[in-house]
């Protein structure tokens, strides 16, 4: 079996499953957010629930508007807090050790090797970074979840990613899954689990395994998952508060594909407008002019991210054309950065510093675009009018892409800027 | 004459000017920000103008909706930044050095002693605090001034404020207008001058100073003014790039009324729902529970702010019940705070740390209230409905006692917090 087969067996109580399969299974995380916990709390009631499965098993996390923007995102946030206070479920405040769900959950030591995790978010499949099955689902699944702890599901199929070569500067991550989204389409990977494997994915930090997990849904995958190493046991370890089992695909796993790339000779790389699949080598986007750059976001808001842009703004200047807008993932990302300096940087280079939200990503707020204007993000989707404006347009790429460009003024190889 | 009397003789090229006189102004800088330009760009054309009468003297300062929190926002800060670029005027875009307009005209060196400014903001009369003549219009007569670089107004009377007496610790800029706010009524100075005198202002640091020229229009007043002392040189001086005359009033100088307040005695004070005027001591409102605490704005979010706020914080914990958002006034501030070690405190603290903006002073973004909810903020309104919710109470106070209620979950003397 794979590694996620040998997950769900476990949590279905079965010995074995198998692709296609329906099968019921017990959930140790159900999560929502302030776009979605609204309709998951109100479905939970309307089934007639009286109290959640496990209060240490669900947690809503206020991120796509907090700071609450409006009247709107105010009443939300209360009406999440209060079923939070109600249910003694686990809830983080704005600023109080917050942040992106995505960056926090993990960070918390919340979600762990050989979990099931689901979320009314469709980038709960980051988890599958520490090496647990997660995914997204709606918000009636998930109210579902809150009352009986258990969802159901069909078996997904297997596709093995190799990953070989020796890439060159500046190469993470990030451009890894849009390399891989660009080659396979958004459809590639459509309801099956992307399993991250070869010595490219040995090398990378955790914090590049969690921006990948966290774009598996761009190509239509269920969930991406990497086998549990010495550096995720580093990880979890340091975070754990309960045991947890580490699962590994067997090596004769069936798999519905097998996908090798070799990376040697790949550029940066960025998605153009308006789908994550129009990924080009940055040389073939160079000098496209930009009026906003952006740096966070569940995708790319956690240290490395920020190390990484602070390394291109050291003693540079942001262009002064444009907006430079920093979203250090949560609370924890943001000290760190601001300890190893990365946050003086940041503000000495005429960036904007934001408290850890979903920001812009979704439109929500802090750095919405208008018409016309073109924005180089590290966020995950670029889809007509997801910034903003529907005659906007959004580059994705890595956050070494992004500083450069910031700096530049127009989208650029890092490799130009940091001689 | 008074000194607000001998600069708008100056500007108007007249040797005396008594109050109630009608007069014609010539004046240093015009102003306007992302609420009020777009109408006063629209007034300019339709005036027929082609150039403002000086590209150095006109400033737009996006602040209230930045980052831009939706497309709305988003295309009124493209229409400034068009009009910015096509008529080579000062503009600030977000994130370099840039802030909140009344805490980066002053740090910029924009606005000096002796100057005549006019903004398209309703605190425009900050800037008092250095010695310069400023107050607030509506955007059409800001149109005019960017065309012609001349206003006409009646000279308003002063009033002359003298504090004496030794205030107890804790005890600022914030406390003293307040306090005055709450003994003359929110219309105790309608169309005058109020100037602030006396061995407490003598003490006064600048940003102190700033605080009480800014709230000069909550109690009606057409400006809120300073006499030019040594602090006040070393201020404009480390910025100013032009030279500035220093006005001061003669010992002779007739005033509509002085009035004295001695400060011995005085506690920390809070301007209770919905009104500016409902001053008491802190004490009168201990214990009253409190959702959001929010330090910054124009009115409190200098580095003196954030200082007497991390004095509060440092090792303190805001309470789990409550969100804490502070927000550094512009990119110098936030620089200088991150130096000094108060970003680290406020985000150990638990607190959201903004990119400067006016935020949710103005029920803009970044806080805004649910009904229901109750506020402690620094800013300087707290008329129904200004924070969010019609159904949101907002409490004024100074940082200090904001930080000190975070950490409490309610209203209290920061000497309870602090010993």
């Amino acid at each position: 079996m794979t590694l996620v087969e040998k997950i769900l067996a476990a949590r279905a109580g079965l010995i074995e499953v198998s692709p296609g399969q329906f099968i019921n299974v017990n959930v140790d995380l159900v999560m929502a957010h302030d776009l979605t916990a609204s309709i998951a709390i109100r479905q939970f009631k309307e089934l007639g629930a009286k109290n959640v499965f496990d209060p240490n098993k669900v947690a809503l996390v206020p991120d796509h508007f907090v700071p609450t923007k409006d009247i709107a995102s105010a009443e939300v946030n209360k009406n999440l807090r209060e079923f939070a206070r109600e249910q003694q479920i686990i809830y983080f405040e704005c600023g109080q050790k917050s942040g992106i769900e995505h960056v926090i959950l993990p960070e918390k030591g919340l979600v762990l090797p050989g979990d099931v995790v689901v979320g009314a978010d469709s980038h709960t499949c980051t988890y599958g970074a520490v090496g647990a099955f997660s995914t997204g689902m709606g918000s009636t699944d998930i109210a579902v979840a809150m009352a009986t702890g258990e969802i159901w599901l069909k078996v997904p199929p297997t596709i093995k990613f190799v990953y070989s070569g020796q890439p060159g500067p500046w190469i993470g991550g990030k451009d890894l899954i849009l390399h891989t989204i660009g080659q396979i389409g958004v459809d590639g990977a459509l309801y099956s689990v992307m399993e991250f494997t070869g010595s490219v994915i040995d090398q990378l930090t955790m914090d590049d395994r969690f921006t990948m997990a966290n774009m598996a849904i761009e190509a239509g995958a269920k969930a991406g998952v990497f086998a549990v190493d010495e550096k995720t046991l580093e990880y979890v370890n340091a975070r754990a508060r309960r045991p947890f089992e580490v699962y590994a695909s067997d090596p004769d796993a069936e798999y519905a594909q097998v996908i090798t790339y070799d990376l040697s000779e790949m550029e940066p790389q960025v998605s153009c407008p308006h789908s994550p699949e129009n990924t080009v080598p940055v040389s073939q986007t160079a000098g496209v002019k930009i009026d906003q750059a952006v740096i966070g976001s569940c995708t790319n808001g956690r240290l490395k991210d920020m190390a990484e842009a602070a390394q291109v703004l050291k003693g540079r200047q942001v262009h002064p054309s444009l907006r430079c807008i920093i979203i250090p993932g949560s609370q924890e990302v943001y000290l760190a950065a601001l300890r190893e300096g990365f946050i003086e940087t940041f503000i000495e280079a005429g960036a904007a510093v934001s408290t850890p939200t979903c920001g812009p990503c979704v439109g929500g707020h802090t750095g919405v675009l208008a018409a016309g204007e073109r924005c180089i993000s590290t966020t995950n989707r670029n889809f007509v009018g997801r910034m903003g404006s529907p005659e906007a347009e959004v580059y994705l790429a890595s956050p070494a892409v992004a500083a450069a460009s910031a700096v530049a003024g127009e989208i650029i190889n890092p490799e130009e800027v940091v001689r």
